[in-house]
């Protein structure tokens, strides 16, 4: 399977989340608490990667399942960034709007390219360090608020703190992905083992998160399992098999791509979702989803392009005769 | 001279041009005739160019001045266009409101790379056109109706015509551009012998143009003669030796340098003045504006920055094997 399948069907999945999302609201109201999805994708995910990896093990016996502690309990590590990621997240709301937050969330595109070249040890050129700064304007320039929209706050008004939390968010959302993406390629485990790892672990959390809501609402809704699937209907069902879907797609891009990958999918994903919104709700086109989108789409040939294609390379090479002569002489001791 | 030397002084008084003509209003109003300044600034570039000239004159007597009407008259086509394009101009404005000429009038970066391959058969790469394609967003983006902005008409809904009718325009614009640069570089004449004819004819049309004025005017206010320094103050005339700078700049990248350096350094003389008017004029920073800057900067470092300083050029030659043979075995020969 190619990478960039994987990527396109990873585009159309996540976009399709928002607009299921939407979809399965009532009134512009869930009817189902929106946090026992995440929960149940978890659960989904599970399940279905130790049904592979039984049928893996099964198939070929040599299957690769490291399953030493030491190994394992690395992969509870992402789950504790998502942890510290949430309440970040929260304590960042309490200093800056919605939107503003949104217009942040654009910096992790950056953040996670600087990490994936710190820890990864990844190599980018200078052309697609461009094309990662202009994928984060390009969203950024999607979301900017037009005229005859309600909330006016201006973007450079919020405290201090706001901005610091928002780029520690940042942070936090791309170290999770750069771990994410070493655990995966560290060895050649299974990928099915890998996940069964990664999704025990965050069913126990995101169970966890659920018990202490309940524990603070104080029980209130009745305790998380008699709630479970109150109020699902199909689309909600649809919401958690999508969820879960996109997630093992990420994985697979993980260890069989990166996280540079995932970054364009997802960014492409959020303006898919605006376009497509434009025709299911019927709202008005803007300008700035259209400059947008031409961003996004010009810094995903920047970046993924073969350099020859972008710029004009026989003209380069003879303009450069130290490396040629190098080349050459490599050439003629192989010979 | 540098050419970018010229760029940057270019693009420093251009910004200054808009921050001038802002300045010489008295309450929002003119207070002197605005038509008169364009035909001042005419007969400035002509005295200057032919004091210049003069002086060329006398220092080398190899001063190559070509007089044949045959090559003379090709100098008042420039000014033909920029006619037409002017009615072209007032007839858009029947169709679309100002914002929307505006910013339709980001067209002509694109029609003047369009323009400058066909007519001046000039090669860019790729990236080249990318560049290209992204300051025309980049521009646009920084004029994108923010929320609380008083005009809030759509984009997208002015009648056919008004789009048709803003692409001739651009088109218009970049013909006269490439024009002039194809009139500055056919042959080795005097920069100032070709600026006095091309400033010749300008002069003439201008005044042709006050001369109509009057007479559609009936007369109302005197002939243009009469009124031509009616109010005008300090700061008038130095808008009026700015205009006239700034042409007499252009002719010489013109005939030194192309038309996409221009470009360049009028649209970045845009967001300087947009930037400067935030400091000067107390208006609020928008996000856009900080959007369309960081992608015009982009834009400028991917059109000029010599392409091995974006891509990695080595690892690309020992991935083309086929083309270093060839360049091996030249080198073989060679020595």
């Amino acid at each position: 399977m190619q990478w960039y399948f994987v990527a396109v069907l990873l585009t159309i999945l996540t976009s399709s989340q928002g607009i299921l999302t939407t979809l399965s609201q009532s009134n512009g109201k869930y009817l189902y608490d929106y946090a026992t999805v995440p929960f149940l994708a978890e659960v989904f995910k599970l399940l279905l990667s130790t049904l592979l990896l039984w049928r893996e093990c099964r198939i070929s016996p040599s299957t690769r399942v490291t399953t030493e502690w030491k190994s394992v309990r690395l992969y509870v590590i992402p789950s504790i960034i998502y942890l510290i990621h949430n309440n970040v997240q929260f304590a960042t709301l309490t200093y800056v709007d919605t939107s503003t937050y949104q217009i942040m969330g654009n910096l992790k595109i950056v953040t996670t390219a600087i990490l994936f070249r710190l820890f990864l040890r990844r190599r980018l050129s200078n052309l697609q360090w461009m094309a990662i700064v202009l994928l984060a304007v390009g969203t950024t320039t999607s979301q900017v608020k037009g005229c005859g929209e309600a909330s006016c706050d201006s973007l450079f008004a919020a405290p201090i703190q706001g901005y610091m939390l928002g780029v520690l968010s940042a942070c936090l959302s791309a170290l999770a992905g750069v771990y994410t993406e070493f655990l995966m390629k560290k060895n050649n485990d299974s990928l099915y083992w890998q996940n069964v790892q990664l999704y025990t672990f965050g069913s126990i959390f995101n169970m966890a998160r659920l018990v202490l809501d309940d524990y603070r609402g104080g029980y209130e809704n009745g305790s998380w399992w008699q709630r479970l699937f109150n109020g699902y209907s199909i689309t909600t069902w649809m919401v958690v098999l999508n969820l879960g879907s996109t997630g093992l797609l990420v994985s697979w891009l993980m260890k069989y791509a990166d996280n540079i990958v995932k970054v364009y999918s997802t960014s492409l994903a959020m303006l898919l979702t605006m376009v497509l919104s434009v025709y299911l709700f019927n709202l008005k086109p803007t300008l700035q989803l259209l400059l947008g989108t031409i961003i996004c789409m010009m810094s995903l040939h920047m970046y993924f392009a073969p350099p020859n294609m972008l710029v004009d390379l026989p003209t380069q090479v003879r303009a450069a005769p130290e490396n040629l002569k190098e080349v050459a002489v490599e050439r003629r001791t192989d010979s």
